[in-house]
């Protein structure tokens, strides 16, 4: 089936599935890499994951949960020292119970911003799938009950297992900042919703990369506030994206074909690897996602690094806002 | 199982599968998108395609077969005239009988050089797949019950039929000049031994393209010499590779990497779209192959599309020799 959106032409469409693919199908899918919305791949225990019932299995757990003013964690922000850094958040071990809490819809909005997305592998880590260590740790292990390490259709067809599985809960209040990841990746969202901006590798160039210096947010006693500390200048410098709100309008050039996919709970993104993604959410959102490393030789392997060339070359040919 | 072949890095080697890989390992092969080997992909029916079956199966039927003074169909010549052109063959009708007896050993190099490689699905064109017409004429019918009109683990890793399916029966007096083809091909050798030169897409800018007028071989009257006569000035030029001789040394730039791969009886090349290749053949060859079309939407089609392009762009750069 396919839906229409934005523009007929290439790129203003995706195809939406109402039930998994088979493996040779999703080979199909990932040869063709766009984005696909697969509607039909149910995860059982998911229905059990009140907040009750996440907050009880934690326990006492300790989380490392991402905190920032203003909801942008690993992303271009302006400083009052004038320079713009690319910022990493601060970490904050909070238990799963006290995470909830703050995410919930009574929550200042003048109160600094949590957003559990430690993208190591926090449910299973590489090491799980690599080593056959089933007891590596990682924060959430006391979930993994609730997910399959695997996703079947998608492990058969690139014969390979993950590199990372991740658990993802946040609210309104975080944006992902747009970048792309090397990795063939299985987004599925198991409460609230969503909304992707993606952009295709090709107009990875309409995106304006920039070399911007690192920085940090810090506190200087645990309850004082966040501030944005620049790293030593021998912190190397970070490549990304100058564009901090392509969902605004203007914002993105005329060549750049968008698309805009809301993934509803029970729903299941494929982004393709070299996606770039800016990545908003409604409500109390959590969500799953499967890394799998791509496939590093061949056409496909050439094609993204290619465009990820074509990209500093566009950079260096502009001059720096 | 990887071969090595001159190169070790990007573009020296390729794969070789002793067993016909499944539908989902044919479908990853096809992303990666490189020439592989398939050693044990057996066609039961052709072990009795002796020259005597062949001609009896055959009959009077007449076959399509392309003649040419010096074995180079489909290919740029230099004429008396002092201008290359792009050649098209005479066509000449004759049964299988008398086309084996043109290509035995004993011939003498002074006649002229046959090949059959009609290439319009002369086994199972189009509409076999399409208008399931069983009946569609075609020259090579009598031998279809001796060949799968499919390759199962081909259509269904791809998910549709072949769009042609070929018989090629020539000697080495024939040569194939390089080029490429919009389609994935699946290209098995009954008889004798097939040596292919392949360039891969990314590399086609070294094959020089350039545009030529149009002319084909023609006969004053059915016995005498073949000559090249350029065609009305209202024939649209064709775009070819100026490179008449890529296998012999200093031809190619040091930038090409080509890969030679000898297919040999009762092997299968897996030979990918967009691939550049140049042809020839050992004793007398009999060969079968099914075009497939590629996936018309997503990466490896853009980025087709992006390196014909390329090609034209380097071609506009350099002034013709």
């Amino acid at each position: 089936m396919m839906h229409s959106s934005r523009l007929e032409l290439n790129g203003g469409h995706y195809d939406i599935l109402e039930s998994p693919p088979s493996p040779v199908e999703f080979s199909q899918i990932c040869h063709i890499s766009r984005p696909v919305l697969i509607k039909g791949y149910k995860i059982p225990n998911l229905q059990r994951w009140s907040n009750k019932y996440l907050a009880d299995t934690m326990g006492d757990r300790l989380l490392s949960v991402a905190v920032t003013p203003n909801g942008y964690a690993d992303a271009v922000t302006l400083s009052s020292d004038g320079k713009r850094y690319f910022v990493e958040p601060y970490y904050e071990k909070m238990t799963m119970r006290s995470l909830l809490s703050k995410l919930a819809p009574s929550t200042s909005n003048v109160e600094d911003v949590c957003y559990l997305q430690s993208q190591n592998g926090n449910l299973f880590p590489g090491s799980y799938f690599t080593s056959g260590d089933m007891e590596s740790d990682c924060e959430l292990i006391n979930l993994r009950d609730d997910v399959p390490a695997e996703i079947p259709w998608c492990s058969e067809a690139l014969g390979r297992s993950p590199d990372a599985v991740n658990l993802w809960i946040g609210n309104n209040r975080s944006v992902t900042s747009i970048h792309s990841d090397p990795y063939e990746n299985i987004y599925h969202v198991a409460r609230g919703c969503k909304t992707f901006l993606l952009v295709p590798p090709t107009e990875g160039w309409c995106l304006k990369e920039r070399m911007f210096p690192h920085a940090t947010y810090q506190r200087a006693t645990e309850n004082s506030p966040l501030l944005l500390k620049p790293s030593p200048s021998t912190t190397p410098a970070v490549r990304w994206s100058s564009i901090q709100h392509p969902e605004r309008p203007g914002s993105l050039s005329e060549m750049t074909h968008p698309l805009i996919i809301d993934v509803n709970a029970g729903e299941t993104l494929y982004l393709p690897a070299g996606w770039w993604h800016h990545v908003r959410q409604t409500g109390l959102s959590i969500a799953l996602n499967w890394w799998y490393d791509i496939e590093p030789r061949g056409s496909a392997w050439v094609w993204l690094r290619l465009l990820r060339g074509v990209a500093i070359v566009a950079a260096d040919e502009e001059v720096e806002e």
